[in-house]
């Protein structure tokens, strides 16, 4: 039986591993445009901090190693065009050779991720505008840092992924400064957690361009200049990082659906519209566990989680995803960002009564030495008393703290049933009333 | 309407606040036996360790505050000998004048707290032989370390309080040693993780006496020494940290019933077998949420809580707790120890079929900067496939990683599900896969 995965990073790799473990007949074929596989994307920001660091450090896994000891037939530099359902295969042409190839499959894996969006305006693809999202952007990145002594960077966006490159390259003792278009850091924030984000940018140099209508980049005398409505902003080096776009495209040439985000649509057993064709990784749509319909939020632990599903389902083992919680966590400098769930404006679109709190606690207990201020926000529903979403901000433990609020959402909880659970106290590690717990106790008075 | 409150520590000040707030022309009256009330006793390690803190620093919220600003009839150095249940009255005298007083009540709350076990054997009595439940413990303890200069503990008992106190005595500069009869440290961890624990006290100069039969202390040239079967230790103060009994026996004296331990028993709306008399804090048991049973495992969050439960009761909102998780976290120097729900052996006393794994992971991604192991242990029952306990060991964020098991033991997951929640990613703050998820993902395999 033939098993071919486009795409070899998360969701493939888990998936050929996982299937070959359980299947050693199984013949799994992984098809990888690039020369890079199974590295950890998500790590890039702090591998560019460290110039001496190599990119390379990210694999995780060698490709020889998926070969030769797991018995993956792993091809790197083939870049499949099409996808062939009626016929069962998948051709393309080799990288470097400019050979064609063609593979039958009797399942398929779409594991093709997604890709940095790029803003369709004037001078976005000059040399030194760059994007993060591949192992070999990274390398792009960190080798023209060193190539052009670059001392100044703009950043287009204000994500997690513009966030964690400013910290980087602050780091390197780079300039940075950041823009975009929106009027708000973190929209999707209370204004009090935003702007503690906000005071840590300031207190690491970073100036924020908010409201900044970006017409294009111009080159001049070697040197950048992002253009604004009201402003010119000079640099060395442009990284872009609006966003990404699922690389599903591929995928609807075949035929098959894509749903929310142009992402493609899998059932909970990862499965396409074609339930010979799965496919999972930043390409593909999920489940949200709170509102139960339709997500696309591409996480690294999704990917794994789904590479291995796909592989269950594959192998004859039927294994079914319940879905997301939208947790991300990242770090701006010294301070934890963490959300999960819903927030209040995703609540109401999907016709949530939502009611909302933010309360100011602390990372350790009463007068315990090295305490921090702790942000938390939650969401609840009116009608059913039902914890929606949680945020929080802190220079400690936030990210981690997140988690208790991530199975409440997985089990539906309410917030009257969340204020009664047992959280861990002591003084080192927080207050008697975990600060999610006080903002729950906040929250329960208003629902 | 009288409501009375015996004791005034966590769980009697919590319910009086409350109960005040909430109905402003209620009686209530709490007598405490001390002159200290509302104070972070788990703080007491930490300001122990601190020569220059002031014991008073743990104090909350002071005696006036409760009297002056909420109106509160705070009486301290009052003793109760005797509540009177035919007669709703509780009755004793005031420690310094020696006069008695008596109270009508229509509600009584009982917090009484618990109190150091002293064991019955020569020597427990002599000056320099401390424990540490009460500030004024802390307080003596203080003094005494400071009137004696004392350069040398140790330690009899390895519970939570003896290893907090270690730490908090070497950040002094002073020697411990640690004594008890029982052939293991921290008896219900697995061996990898206690073996952490060891390390980390033998990393800090802290030997430790397993399996030393205690017969007694002596006092010789006004020195101790801890005479044992095998080895005599010498000291110039003796810490017994064996463990704590609640203080029930004015409940017993009253004819209300206690059960495990020797707690007073509650029912989830904190009442005892007098339906008027309440019961809360660390002399009263409680339900365990994952077995259903009573247990008795004295905690500040637990007491805080049954507190307002019974301040809510008392106004006229009926309140149910549904238990607790059996959660405990403590710091053991750079150590972070963390644990819910059941261990093995009580798994098995409970007749849980019970299937255990233990993991290491790390604290933070492949290969990013300063991440250190982390091992977790899971227990989970083989014919439901339920979780039931978890615990976790590291120098990093294991204290707050143990909550999400907490929300999953009062959900009653299963492994399976608990495998699928999407719990929080990024490479400073751990591995894609949280450490928890590694361990359930193999304690699946073995259900």
């Amino acid at each position: 039986m033939n098993f071919v995965i486009i795409g070899g990073d998360a969701a493939g790799m888990s998936a050929a591993s996982r299937a070959k473990r359980t299947m050693a007949d199984l013949n799994v074929v992984v098809l990888e445009k690039t020369e890079d596989v199974s590295y950890s994307a998500c790590g890039m920001p702090y591998n560019i901090a460290d110039a001496d660091r190599k990119i390379e450090d990210l694999v995780v896994r060698k490709a020889q190693v998926f070969r030769d000891k797991q018995g993956i037939d792993l091809l790197t530099g083939h870049i499949v065009e099409v996808i062939d359902r009626k016929n069962r295969t998948v051709s393309g042409t080799i990288q470097y050779s400019g050979k064609s190839f063609r593979y039958a499959f009797d399942h398929l894996l779409i594991a093709t991720g997604g890709r940095p969006k790029i803003p369709a305006l004037p001078g976005f693809e000059l040399p030194g505008v760059l994007a993060l999202k591949s192992l070999d952007d990274g390398r792009k990145i960190k080798d023209y840092i060193r190539e052009h002594c670059v001392q100044k960077v703009v950043i287009i966006g204000m994500g997690y992924i513009g966030l964690e490159m400013a910290e980087a390259l602050r780091e390197r003792g780079i300039k940075v400064e950041m823009a975009k278009p929106g009027p708000d850091l973190l929209p999707w924030m209370p204004r009090d957690l935003a702007q503690a984000v906000e005071q840590e940018l300031a207190a690491n140099a970073v100036p924020l361009h908010l409201g900044c209508e970006i017409t294009g980049i111009e080159e001049t005398d070697g040197q950048l200049q992002v253009v604004c409505k009201d402003r010119m902003l000079k640099a060395n080096l442009v990284l872009v990082a609006v966003g990404i776009q699922p690389n599903s495209e591929i995928a609807v040439d075949a035929g098959i659906e894509t749903g929310i985000g142009n992402a493609i649509a899998v059932n909970r057993n990862m499965q396409t519209s074609d339930p010979a064709v799965y496919a999972a990784g930043d390409c593909a749509d999920a489940f949200h566990v709170v509102t139960g319909e339709k997500t696309w939020i591409p996480l690294a632990l999704r990917a794994n989680r789904a590479g291995w599903a796909v592989a269950d389902n594959v192998c004859g083992k039927p294994t079914e995803l319940d879905g997301i919680a939208g947790t991300a966590v990242f770090k701006v400098f010294d301070l934890q960002v963490a959300r999960t769930g819903l927030c209040v404006e995703e609540s109401r679109s999907y016709g949530f009564e939502a009611v909302e709190v933010v309360i100011k606690s602390s990372s350790r207990a009463h007068n315990h030495p090295g305490a921090t201020p702790i942000l938390v926000h939650l969401v609840g529903e009116k009608k059913t008393g039902r914890l929606l979403g949680a945020q929080m901000v802190g220079h400690e433990s936030a990210a981690h703290r997140i988690n208790a609020a991530v199975v409440a959402l997985h089990n539906k909880m309410t917030v009257a049933d969340f204020v009664q659970t047992d959280l861990a106290y002591a003084p080192p590690f927080g207050p008697v009333w975990d600060p999610l717990l006080t903002a729950a106790n906040q929250l329960l008075k208003r629902l």
